[in-house]
């Protein structure tokens, strides 16, 4: 709400970057959000089979990020953590029980929370929210009552029609209306894109952020006929390529428009593969499991970021990033003060943007609201781990030491080298505390459910 | 030797290359091959943390090939295998018992085998090999009594010093000569830039064949002192940057001499990584196993072709490839018949390289002698398998029917297809019948031992 950023902004006044934009229009911001999309699943990360020529030279005009990780290891948290710029356990839009929202849920995004959207409307910013949203669908968490002035989207994940518990068939919205249920998915990329492009035309004149959290690739896959079988690696590359397709409709708009050099775009995804799902999910490359578990192929993330005459072409940047700093960088770049009243995870990657390092010190991996993993600059301490899939997917699994890993040698986490660094052992274990004993959780969100 | 040359080429004219070629003069060739990299340890296939900003380059300026594979899992065969055109089995260049030469080994490539060099010398090709041969030590298996007027190198493996076996320590040799012992492994890969650099330097008038066979990132891993301590990603990561900075250096020499329009490069490497070096080998993406099985991992490697002007910028190739199909595009662009005397399994990839399909039909693949697997399109059936790490390193594992995978959807070869897939395994089969109808072995070079 923009009470609260008022509130909120009182005693901060941003730095750097604002001096500038205040006087001249601020930057446009795009953020276009992959659903389930495995590390290892673009051609420019290394895919042997899916075709991503968009996303290819998204990276080659722009910053492909390397270290780049999601707020958590499944849907609705990882959302929160972006468009809030805090950890999910801060907002309680995490759970050990409910991992994530369901139609039956009456929890959602709390009121107080800012999100980039309300914290650009108050700089003049023209927001849209086009896709899947996940952070509540009763009417007072939806978009529309988080600083977006347009929605059209499905309210959570495209496979949430579990008849044993009720729910009703997935509905398409469009602001805070049903207009179409059940939705027809295989045209939802399509639609997404021209809704996307549209908004880009109408709001040229005005700085705006556009948030496209796009449905797929998460199961169940849906592609238009346009992209059914052309891919050649099975539906599941279909389905990515459509993806690439939307995003070079997205940048073509830009660039048609003549916005390129005044908006930033970043691409990536809010989880890892969907292992379970076989050849239907995707891959995590040379990283360890995926989606739901906090090893690296649960949490880190294909990302893109593409700024014509801000960032050097073709950049590969190894500097640690999360979500979370699209937050911080929205607000920054738009001239908006970072909120004082709260604690905000995410960094400002303009210097990371230019080239420079990162301000992130510390990664915190959470599966629900227990602390599994920290990484510290290339060290990263497991003291609980849990597949995602599998035999082990059953039960979690202490680890007293912790289970240490130096993930710029070992990407893969194969070799545990706790032995040889005590020193970071203790680091990690100062880290912890310091993050524990600040850290003020929010009101859990996810658990509750309509009716009882 | 040039005789057989000649001979072979009694019946076959190339064609379509060559009309013009023979009138010009010839097109440079140079191949750039690493010794146990991964599918994964490039940052252009998707490496987190190793920087190969010349590697990527030159994949930008050319063509990144995503489905190439060697001609073996293993160093000596697939070095027989690039340098013949022909799978290892058949030029005797394999083994069960001694998967490569050794110090103590009698035996190297035949005589009668045909390599790149001896079939372009015929051309006028002025030719160097600098680095690691590994197809014989002894003078008679040396680069220079198989078509190379150069040599710079070592003979074999850098680790091959095993005192318990009598090993000498390791020599670097020029032309036939021994000039250090033990040579020193911290500048071999500076050594074998400066020296490929001058060969095309001194060659430029000439059209000339450059073979680079890297000794590194094989283990024990050595680097400069410039390089030492350099990468994130420990001293694999150093290796292999300095690796790619070699690159670098030779495609500069290329530019700053002119001869980018007029020469083909390909880099690619042996075998895939040595898994059991843990920290200290490579990481083989997201593809199964490495070095010594038939797994993907073991055998797909990253490669990239670079010929402006020819090779169209950026391009990422998803078509069948293997090593010994540098033989035969060599050939053909050097306006050289190809042998008809016997049967040369590399195929040309001109069309490749024009955006056009490859007329790779089935990918064999040896442990030694035995056919473990065959890829036929997209399937792949195993009807034998054995990784190369781990509690199953041990035995070899029979399938009937086979295992097989749809490598297009599944690279990781995780889901068997075979009940689905009938027709594939029987279309499959008949392709092992026709191969091993018409395979003729070559006499074993790889068991006999020095004095016994």
């Amino acid at each position: 709400m923009l009470m609260h950023i008022l509130a909120a902004a009182a005693l901060t006044v941003a730095q750097s970057e604002s001096g500038s934009a205040q006087k001249e229009t601020p930057p446009n911001i795009v953020v276009l959000f992959a659903d389930d999309l495995g590390y290892g699943d673009l051609s420019c990360y290394g895919h042997p089979t899916i075709r991503t020529p968009h996303l290819d030279r998204m990276a080659a005009e722009g910053m492909r990020f390397t270290q780049f990780y999601s707020a958590a290891e499944v849907c609705t948290p990882s959302r929160a953590g972006l468009l809030t710029g805090r950890l999910p356990i801060r907002s309680g839009m995490c759970s050990d029980r409910r991992r994530v929202l369901f139609p039956d849920s009456s929890g959602g995004l709390p009121d107080d929370e800012i999100t980039i959207a309300e914290a650009l409307k108050g700089k003049g910013y023209a927001t849209a929210c086009i896709g899947k949203w996940h952070l509540g669908h009763l009417p007072q968490y939806l978009p529309t009552r988080h600083g977006f002035d347009f929605y059209f989207g499905v309210p959570y994940s495209n496979d949430m029609h579990n008849k044993q518990r009720g729910d009703p068939p997935v509905p398409l919205m469009r602001g805070e209306e049903t207009i179409e249920q059940p939705v027809d998915q295989t045209t939802l990329t399509q639609r997404y894109t021209t809704e996307a492009v549209r908004f880009i035309r109408q709001s040229k004149a005005r700085p705006f952020f556009l948030y496209v959290p796009h449905t797929f690739p998460h199961v169940p896959l849906f592609v238009s006929e346009k992209f059914r079988g052309t891919s050649r690696a099975g539906l599941y590359g279909d389905v990515v390529e459509e993806l690439d397709w939307s995003v070079g409709q997205i940048l073509q708009a830009l660039r048609d428009e003549g916005l390129s050099e005044r908006t930033l775009v970043i691409f990536t995804s809010d989880n890892g593969p969907w292992l379970t799902q076989k050849d239907r999910g995707g891959s995590a490359g040379l990283l360890r499991d995926g989606k739901g578990s906090t090893w690296e192929g649960g949490m880190r993330e294909p990302a893109i970021a593409w700024w014509p005459g801000t960032i050097k072409p073709g950049s590969v940047c190894q500097e640690l990033a999360t979500t979370m700093d699209i937050f911080t960088t929205s607000l920054t770049i738009a001239g908006v003060p970072i909120p004082s009243d709260r604690t905000i995870d995410g960094k400002n990657l303009m210097p990371v943007f230019r080239g420079g390092k990162s301000e992130c010190e510390a990664v915190y991996f959470y599966r629900g609201t227990r602390l599994m993993a920290v990484r510290k600059g290339p060290f990263k301490a497991h003291f609980i781990t849990q597949s995602a899939y599998g035999p082990d997917s059953q039960r979690p699994e202490s680890h007293d030491p912790p289970l240490l890993f130096n993930l710029d040698v070992d990407p893969a986490e194969r070799f545990d080298v706790a032995k040889n660094h005590p020193n970071v052992l203790t680091e990690i274990a100062r880290e912890v505390e310091r993050h524990l004993g600040e850290l003020k959780q929010g009101k859990p969100q996810l658990d509750e459910i309509l009716g009882k």
